[in-house]
């Protein structure tokens, strides 16, 4: 077994899902996934905890979904009880073709989706890190061969998460002070609220309340959205290609949308339900190791020089305590390349300026 | 996907699972069956039913089973409540490496075997079911070819199972009448008691109480065995290959065993606890379909012109109700070849020599 995949297994239970002996884990075994979960297998057991492994197969559930009548059981109990009684949740992704659910339609998707949103609230409830393993599939979406696919995705894994921890505190100190958060992208504007909400600085670890391997972002939840901004960072949605979506927000709500490819995927995403059509999420890419877009959100919305917004849930981790955020069965990350012609503006003042922090040389304020 | 493999997804289904729109059916994929997981998806789709794939992989467990202390918690609540909830499982065998855990210590597959005595018991309250999908590791230790093998698999799996489960009524009455059973193989002998239990027509359905597919055998929890017989067709115990084990029975349980070949697997079995030095199983092979040796156990003792005997836990079903029989936490088969210098004598009556039943033609009584 090649080294990385051990050392990516041991980040992944140890500085991410912090598993300690007794810890009952559900392992959701991807098609393309097996090497890292034999790994993470390995750490498991070292560690003394209890697995069940999920077989997250896209092709068992293609068949099953094309099948289906599209009349869905509500959340079956077998499954809730599995992740309701479970500690921890590592999923492990992906598969050997990222469009192998392709041909499933929208409709059947969405009314899966939504019939499964109490499992979903069960899987999000436990200490859940999501992490990929290098697969075939993701390194063609990357246009990389898998050497280098694995080069990247390594570097972006094994890292000194500490250390990034500490520098990403700074923005989330920003985000926590502010009221109001303004995204200037050549002659667009979108801007939202964010008082009373807390940031999260995304470390890679549940101990952060971070849930992605790799990570190095900071996000929280805004509200009161208005403007338009089109998400020029190229992306795959429910296996659509989406090119320069825009969206256009009037008093927190998308009241209109067009993009330039995969418009239908974006309709799907705000027709889900009401929650939909506001954000979730506005997220900073602080990730400096991540030097290039591979259409694989993870670690796309992780770039440096990038924000993101999402279109649907909300984290709890960013609400007041015992308050609930924005509701949806669906979470969906738009992004915005921010290197050129753009600035961050948080209460009137400039934060990052064409891709440099106001604390980074060669800021520039204007 | 070839047509065979759909089919036998429908067979699982329907014939043996009896599934209904709104089951919740486990699904246990092991590493080389994910065609079949892909078909029985389709077909578990198209019947309303839900499912929860896991992933039944040798090289995970290895890997997790090595690097364990060998203090297992026992039952872990979350795979307890999964299985507790379920209605089915189908299990769909087998891996890539019929070896694949050849190098994990006896002393740790024991322990955690005994672990997870609630969590097997759960699964075999359910209409669980367990079949093959022909894998190369499958073909290589049947030493065949891989498109023979599925020919083979598939000519024992695709049958009338209808006609097939009335003619093994007949060996049910045979056994359900009796009070003694003999099993006469060269100049050994060993004699069982079968009387107040009922056998079960292994027709390969729940609805016959059978949960193997392929299957056709009739079997029944015999008890106060007395004798010694050889087990003459070779197999495969925990990973190790086993030739000619003789055991030795008084008062109901082996008081001696030796083998020419994996006498330490024959001795892991018998010491797992009080139960495994106990018979829990008689069973009368009656597929003619499946006409030679493929070290296989779920074909393998379903045979015609064979008997097979099983150290450890009994099958309620052959109970009176609300009754248990014999318990413990291994169920482990032997073999015995009766085409040959052999009878099968219930209550002093001749049911089978030298592989025919008295209902044949070409039977002979002595």
């Amino acid at each position: 077994m090649d080294e990385r995949v051990r050392e990516h297994a041991e980040v992944l239970v140890d500085w991410s899902a912090r598993i300690e002996a007794g810890d009952d884990v559900v392992v959701a075994v991807s098609e393309g996934s097996h090497e890292l979960a034999v790994a993470v297998g390995e750490a498991l057991g070292d560690r003394g905890a209890n697995y069940v492994a999920v077989y997250d197969s896209d092709e068992i559930e293609r068949a099953y979904l094309r099948a289906h009548d599209g009349d869905f059981d509500d959340d079956p109990e077998f499954e809730l009880a599995l992740y309701e009684a479970a500690d921890t949740v590592l999923r492990l992704g992906r598969g050997r073709n990222t469009a192998a659910r392709a041909d499933v339609s929208g409709e059947i998707r969405q009314a899966h989706r939504q019939s499964r949103t109490g499992i979903r609230e069960a899987r999000m409830d436990t200490d859940w890190v999501s992490t990929v393993h290098p697969t075939r599939s993701l390194a063609q979406q990357a246009g990389m061969s898998l050497a280098a696919y694995e080069a990247f995705v390594y570097d972006a894994v094994l890292r000194d998460w500490e250390s990034l921890a500490a520098e990403m505190a700074q923005m989330k100190t920003v985000l926590d002070d502010a009221s109001e958060v303004r995204i200037e992208s050549g002659d667009q504007t979108i801007q939202m609220r964010v008082d009373g909400r807390t940031a999260v600085n995304s470390a890679a670890s549940v101990a952060y309340d971070s849930h992605n391997l790799p990570s190095g972002e900071v996000f929280t939840a805004p509200y009161a959205t208005d403007g338009e901004i089109t998400f020029d960072v190229p992306m795959t949605i429910y296996d659509q290609q989406v090119r320069d979506a825009t969206l256009v927000f009037e008093d927190g709500e998308v009241v209109d949308f067009t993009a330039a490819q995969g418009e239908d995927a974006i309709a799907q995403v705000v027709e889900t339900d009401d929650g939909a059509r506001r954000l979730g999420e506005l997220g900073i890419g602080m990730n400096r190791g991540i030097d290039r877009v591979t259409d694989n959100i993870l670690f796309d919305e992780k770039m440096g020089d990038t924000v993101h917004l999402a279109l649907g849930r909300a984290y709890d981790a960013c609400l007041p305590e015992g308050e609930s955020g924005n509701e949806s069965a669906t979470h969906s990350d738009l992004i915005v390349d921010m290197s050129e012609d753009s600035r961050l503006v948080v209460d009137g003042e400039v934060i990052q300026r064409n891709g440099r922090f106001r604390w980074e040389e060669g800021f520039e304020r204007t």
